[in-house]
């Protein structure tokens, strides 16, 4: 019994150690198109501003480690086609071209980083979504004084810190707002927080093309700008057109469909992590959810499948519940959360919401260090129950979007949420939680 | 229409803020025993330690700012007697023993400090329960060199470390373990923990009365133990007897009974707050919870009930959804956090228990200040549900107890806990937070 997992990264490693946890004597083989396996591709910014203090640290388990385990992966195999009929994969290895057959097929790919840009392939200019793209940066930028970043989502701001953070002088490039998944009332203090921190930012700024000439780089925004190097960070695309021509169900971006249970809809063929829209748990659409808890746990629950399709006897499989994007980021010490929708992303989805936005004490007013926090909250009319908060708070707040995240998918209402007792000690809280302060106001804004 | 609030703190201020904003001319009275009123008493050790400047910062409104809000406060006012009949209650203040009628009577008097020992009333003898308390242990222990803290629950090591922070020598006693509402698996390190930052503790230890010879004390224990000064946190009890013996319904320690609307058995008499025995949400018992977030709660909506039985037009009630027990302490940098029941707790309580005990990562393994926390995870064999959290961790990671609150308190079952998408980033979580991995083996135990 043969398992070919495509992609060797969060939700592939996690698929391939589940099944072999689940079935021992299946023989796994994983195919990675880059030069690492396991490692964690959100330590990469770490890495970069000097915290991290070498690649290998981000190194999960060693392709060796992984074959003590039983699990043999080959690098550099790139997936070129497949066969659903003849069950095979077709792909380039260091060997040239090759086949290989399975009776389990787990497609993980992942996604790649979007680079759009005019001379983007410059040697200059650099995307961050694998191990080996953090290490040439951290290599090639040793020397930058100036660095460009476009884009003004999670990575684009955490690469712009960590380099500021080395003392280079930064411009940040984003298309519209930074954080734009988040509401404007939330994040519209951001663009002069990271100028008073000593990076420049550009909103609303149209890069099309960079320009080169040996090592130095520039952006063309509304004037160019002069850079030593850039990264760009505007977004991920699904690596997944083998699969979507092989007959993989794909939404019309090419992330894959699944079931429940991580199936595609063809046999013997599972799929998880960044190249899968699976459930998002609030609306039930098939929606691409590129994170690692996810990605992580969707591989978790297709190894487990793929064992229990595999045993001889067969066990109860396991079910993905759906996710609901909780996210985190850090920016110096500041840190932006969310869990759920914003305002603006509700509406689009189609929901009457109400919202509250609050600011409160992230510890008793009279403790050193007390500060101002602010939370939003977004509840459904219709059912009174939570769709969404986003924090903007100091670092040391940040764990509570914990609380909210759990109440969101626990399907709790607001006005349970405002009734929730939570711990207070003058050192971590005031007396009334900021969470509880935005549900208590929500819950009013519901009876409105 | 005449509301009378005996006691002015949490509970009491509460809810006559609330009975005032409901029926906005109703005439609110309270009648506090101390001479403050409104000040947050889980300030004081912190006041002690010198982190907050002066006692002044821990008043929260002042008896002018409460007047001009049309409540009417008279301190230094003690309750003697009342009369259901009659609606009347006497008390002794500043001008003697006199009465008042009351329309609506809340009876928010909160607990004393027991303090059981022989010669337990020295001058260099403290307990701290009002703010009073704390101004005169800080001005007599100016010039304490060895303080002994008899008590090993959050109050004594709040204490006991307060002062060694002062570098004060400190002997802490205590008659079985510290933080004995939590487990010994959980707690079991901190006796150590303690001595290594320099307070000598005294496990299983009889103290029994103090020895004063002008102003220098000696605890006595299995040995003599010679301080400057002694502080004894061994617990509190209601401050309920003329309630009590006027009839209000009580537990047999004195704590009052209430409904779900915080209604005591007599006509137009409410309680709330420390001296109260609300319903616990995990037994529906009445159970003492002298916190101060529940204190809060259970007052406003004692007043808000007093102003729907007051107003012209009654408007909805306010309902009381019950407590479970959420706490934190800060010692040094680490905390102790706990929701719900521990194991011993919930065994007590009648419940069969399946647990799991982990040590976690607070955040990436690979970035600075990553340490390891422990969480110890109870739930119900019979439902599946969460029933109890504890953890010890580093102060940074004490908002996570927040989360199993929620989950505690949305009846949420451990396997789905175990699903939650948490927020990850490098700086805040590893990609399976500590809460996470504490449930999925919780989870595993259940299925054993």
């Amino acid at each position: 019994m043969k398992l070919v997992v495509v992609g060797g990264n969060a939700a592939g490693m996690s698929g391939a150690a589940k099944a072999k946890r689940r079935v021992p004597d299946m023989d796994v083989e994983v195919l990675e198109a880059g030069p690492d396996a396991s490692y964690s591709s959100c330590g990469i910014p770490y890495l970069v501003e000097g915290l991290v203090p070498e690649s290998d640290a981000l190194r999960v388990l060693s392709p060796d480690a992984l074959r003590k385990r039983g699990i043999d992966v080959r690098t550099q195999t790139r997936v070129v086609a497949m066969n659903p009929y003849t069950k095979e994969v077709v792909f380039e290895g260091p060997d040239g071209r090759d086949s290989i057959h399975y009776d389990r097929l787990l497609l993980a790919m992942g996604t790649r980083a979007r680079n759009p840009f005019k001379n983007g392939q410059l040697p200059g200019v650099h995307t961050v979504r694998h191990l080996a793209d953090g290490e040439r940066l951290l290599a090639a930028s040793k020397k930058w004084k100036t660095v460009g970043v476009v884009g003004g989502s999670y990575a684009g701001l955490e690469m712009a810190t960590a380099f500021r953070a080395r003392k280079a002088k930064v411009h940040l490039f984003a298309r519209s707002r930074l954080l734009s998944d988040m509401d404007p009332d939330i994040t519209d203090g951001l663009p002069d927080w990271l100028e008073s921190a000593g990076i420049q930012v550009h909103l609303e700024s149209k890069v099309k093309a960079f320009h080169g000439k040996d090592h130095v780089e520039a952006v063309q925004s509304s004037a160019d700008v002069p850079v030593d190097g850039a990264v760009v960070a505007v977004g991920i695309e699904p690596a997944t057109e083998f699969a979507v021509k092989a007959g993989v169900g794909s939404t019309k971006d090419g992330y894959l469909l699944v079931d429940d249970q991580m199936k595609t809809n063809l046999h013997d063929i599972w799929a998880a992590g960044d190249c899968v829209a699976a459930k998002h748990l609030l609306t039930s659409q098939p929606t691409p959810m590129p994170l690692a808890l996810p990605a992580n746990r969707m591989g978790r629950i297709a190894g487990d499948n793929i064992g229990a399709s595999a045993a001889t006897i067969p066990g109860p499989g396991a079910f993905y519940a759906g996710a609901v994007g909780t996210t985190v980021v850090r920016l110096y010490d500041l840190a932006f959360a969310k869990t759920g929708f914003s305002e603006h992303e509700a509406k689009r989805e189609g929901f009457d919401v109400a919202t509250s936005l609050v600011e409160a004490p992230t510890k008793a007013g009279y403790m050193p260090g007390a500060r101002d926090m602010a939370v939003k909250m977004v509840a459904d009319r219709d059912s009174g129950k939570l769709l969404g908060v986003q924090m903007a708070c100091p670092e040391s707040s940040a764990l509570r979007i914990n609380a909210a995240a759990v109440a969101l998918q626990s399907g709790m209402k607001v006005a349970r949420l405002a009734e929730v007792e939570t711990a207070y000690a003058p050192p971590f809280s005031p007396v009334w939680d900021p969470i509880l302060v935005a549900a208590s106001e929500c819950a009013k804004a519901l009876r409105a």
